[in-house]
């Protein structure tokens, strides 16, 4: 033990004398030593921003009740605004009791958006980011099932595999499950991101290990294998992760870039395949790999699915994107009703039975109206498929929710 | 090339419509969608904030010449602050000329320390968070070898080893270079980070991956694993990444744990050769390993390779703080004369004549003299090793050049 003691104070040592340019900057940064958010025991959340200059601090994030705000296509919820109050230069908000989730916030200090300068936790969404936060009250909960909890954990990989369709190496993200060393034959679900989104969201914003250690930890949710590949085909990798450098994300990004993509995401999907096969140990066959994504993602889900009709045994649209030609004001269902090339496709995906297709959307999503287009052609043809409504709008609350649904329902 | 078409329409009519909200959240955040920071071909780096209602706007970061602070132990250097100026609401300032390299920086506004709303890229050094650039004037200069280029690319994993010295699974970074499936019998770096750290550090501020891509693709140094271990002994990964939760960092944030480690690195470190060798197409013996760190990391460098004297051909101490029971006032060549137990240890490491025994430290490094106390020891036992004396501090901008050096001199 006196090895370990030395270490100890050696390590101790070492940091104070050597960092001390950096705990003053430490100190600096996070606000004079508060803790901030504090998720206390009752499920209410207390945010301290050290601020002793400033004349208003707010705080804004999902855990607070919407605002409504009406726009030429309805009514939109943005997220509400609280202020905190000042006490010896501490200013302090705390919510009310939250249902367990993950949430994001930022703050505003007299009128300018910040982050949280005492929480190191932060998510980017395309452009956007926010601190967060987990609320978790009991074992099982939904804000247990995003924690790293002490259970058995899955690898995740940033893997470079070659597209020969769309011309590049390109970037995804592989989870393999706790125990692939010792294992074989692992089924496969491909999971893909929204618009804007990039192979990183998924186990960000998505928290898509924490959700597959836990389910499966809990025998809820086979061992298998996740691979969220990049959905922009013109692009190889997330931001700053490629050689175009750190540009600035948008929504529209790659859609600016001069160079346009030589193939769409089903025409390449092949190359993704090609590279989880011959890389992992995986069961091949369609009863052994799922297809799923959120919006944009859904979209390709739908159309991957559809030119490839014996690849998927499980497919999930997750409030997905669908587009087969229809300009700004035509329906899905007559876009569709009036390709004979989707309509067959489809025919075929149907004929080949597969295990599940499934679709799952907000009440209040701009694309429910597709949506349900999509479920009267199926429901007219007759063909199998299920369905999940649930609250809410175009939000990762709901894809996690999604995720966690369809991951139990696969690969049974 | 319609379906190439029809794809972009939807990918866009679907970002436009599914993100209206989204999009004003974005363009609050991205600060009236100014561009910031901006890389001049010339090397100046232009900075814009958005902030009308902002009385002062300044902007610090290691780009700037530093201020010299008196202390008690003598000067110490920190980051200067520029302040910007005001036009139509948007604050700027514009560097000098600046030499290639990766820099960090944050922005104070009316006395809040806030990152750059419009800069999306961020590194994590404990507790502090802060936007980075880089600068590169040409093809290879040292902005280059750290940005991702149009050249093969490793994949990176984090994977969960198990230790049982340590008696818990932990988790570490490993790189593979491009080509590893086709290749086979691969020289493994480890690679250990500093007190307060974690195995996230060197692929996030030491931008190992990029280093490691550009020097292999370059013909520099040989392509070769590189592992990043967790060094704190009782934790099993990052912040945020183990059961313990959302943790606030901090230097001390481990020691103050309850639960105390129960073995050293340099005990436990057989755990991790262990868990790549049985995982990873490595080659075995001393002449294909090597172990390196910075600071603390330099120090279990030095403790695990006299621990283990046959195993490591290649031994790199950067900057490293080497303690062996002196007391705060002690010297480290006391110390080390005193110990019976760690000269035989260095005795035996000599011995084994390792390849090299590389140490590495800044002029101005604070630990300077204890690494003089060590070249002395070696000096006087006749002991061969190699050193490298650079301009400089206790900072990272050296521990990405010896990184950079170390890789090229081993394995040859």
């Amino acid at each position: 033990m006196i090895g370990i003691m030395r270490k100890q104070i050696m390590t101790l040592v070492v940091a104070v004398a050597c960092t001390s340019a950096a705990l003053a900057q430490e100190a600096l940064w996070s606000g004079g030593q508060v803790n901030s958010p504090v998720v206390n025991a009752d499920g209410t959340v207390t945010f301290n921003v050290y601020a002793p200059k400033a004349v208003k601090v707010e705080v804004t994030g999902d855990f607070l009740p919407p605002r409504k705000v009406d726009t030429q296509t309805g009514h939109m919820e943005v997220p509400g605004w609280a202020e905190l109050k000042e006490t010896n230069g501490v200013w302090t908000f705390t919510s009310g009791q939250l249902a367990p989730e993950l949430y994001s916030y930022s703050l505003r200090v007299d009128g300018m958006e910040m982050l949280d300068p005492s929480n190191v936790y932060i998510n980017r969404d395309v452009a956007s980011v926010k601190n967060i936060f987990i609320v978790s009250r009991e074992n099982g909960d939904k804000g247990d099932l995003y924690r790293v909890n002490e259970v058995p954990h899955g690898d995740v990989a940033k893997v470079w595999y070659d597209s020969p369709t769309l011309k590049m190496k390109r970037r995804m993200t592989v989870y393999t499950p706790a125990g692939y060393d010792k294992g074989k034959n692992y089924p496969v679900m491909y999971l893909l991101h929204g618009a804007g989104g990039d192979e990183d969201a998924w186990t960000t914003l998505g928290r898509t290990a924490q959700i597959m250690d836990n389910l499966i930890a809990q025998g809820k949710c086979r061992p298998m294998i996740v691979v969220m590949p990049n959905g922009n085909m013109n692009c190889q990798a997330a931001p700053g992760e490629w050689a175009r450098g750190m540009y600035k994300p948008s929504f529209m990004a790659s859609l600016n870039f001069a160079e346009k993509p030589v193939a769409t995401m089903d025409e390449s999907f092949p190359d993704i395949i090609r590279y989880v096969e011959s890389h992992y140990k995986v069961a091949k066959g369609k009863r052994h790999r799922a297809i799923c994504g959120l919006s944009m993602g859904g979209g390709h889900s739908f159309a991957t699915s559809k030119s490839h009709p014996d690849t998927f045994g499980y497919i999930g649209l997750f409030s997905a994107g669908l587009h087969i030609g229809q300009g700004a004001q035509g329906s899905f269902y007559d876009a569709l009703q009036a390709s004979e090339k989707d309509k067959a496709q489809l025919d075929r995906l149907f004929a080949a039975k597969p295990q599940l297709y499934w679709i799952a959307i907000g009440r209040t999503d701009f694309l429910y109206q597709q949506n349900a287009d999509l479920r009267r052609y199926l429901d007219e043809k007759g063909y199998k498929y299920e369905y999940h409504e649930s609250e809410g709008g175009h939000i990762w609350r709901n894809w996690r929710d999604y995720l966690t649904a369809f991951a139990q329902m696969i690969f049974k």
